[in-house]
């Protein structure tokens, strides 16, 4: 991790990291941080994940979105199956640096696999959820199977 | 453990946990999920922080943002010490049940502890960070000390 750990600022003290100007990241245990995509237009969240340190890397090389997947343990290209990619607009740190935000223009019809706009189709309301959008699009239309 | 995880339906299978409407909370193996905080009123990010099965039923039952805060690894009233809770007005669940977006009424000036309105008041470009928001008050004047 040493090579990955070196693509960053050190972390320094408490008032370096939430006032200086370093990119200094905090990784978990698990070398992981949230990252919260936001859609750049309407402002609707659309997915919570993890980036690790190749994924914030890569995500500020490329202007597009790269995650961490921690249920297949493996570095993650948004849209690398669907072309559904996620363009950066603008990146934000929180002031302990261990979570990002990204604004994205979402390519396609959504940024979740079950084929909404948003990851965050239900609402929890009277002990249960409430379902707010349906599907725009068939996951087989968005992996090209069915 | 047994007690907490009764609170919430037991996990089904995929399609039951992405398309059912019930609450099946999905925590990582130290017991959380993240949870993103959003301004009700402009949509901004506020802040990201964890929950645990007591925070997440709590915050159902009050109507307030609790967390649990991993480096005092303890159950965390947002807003207990400067009076600065958040009314939560809507709750989300993503598709897999393993983040929370709550819609929050920011009661008081700001959502960090740096006296700023969010915790993302620094935007990453060109390599370092670029501060786009000053504290309105001073930690001093949120926590009553100084």
């Amino acid at each position: 991790m040493a090579e990955e750990s070196s693509l960053f600022a050190p972390r320094g003290s408490t008032a370096e990291v939430e006032e200086s100007r370093a990119l200094a990241p905090k990784f978990d245990a698990d070398g992981l941080l949230s990252c919260v995509a936001t859609d750049a237009g309407s402002g609707d969240v659309l997915m919570v994940a993890h980036m690790n340190a190749q994924a914030l890397a890569k995500t500020i090389e490329t202007g597009e979105a790269w995650y961490f997947s921690r249920s297949r343990q493996e570095l993650w290209r948004r849209g690398a199956t669907s072309g559904h990619l996620q363009r950066v607009v603008e990146m934000r740190v929180d002031c302990d640096q261990d979570a990002v935000w990204i604004k994205v223009e979402q390519i396609g019809p959504g940024a979740c696999h079950t084929g909404r706009r948003s990851c965050f189709y239900r609402a929890a309301r009277d002990g249960g959820l409430v379902t707010l959008a349906e599907p725009v699009v068939t996951p087989g239309e968005l992996y090209g199977k069915e």
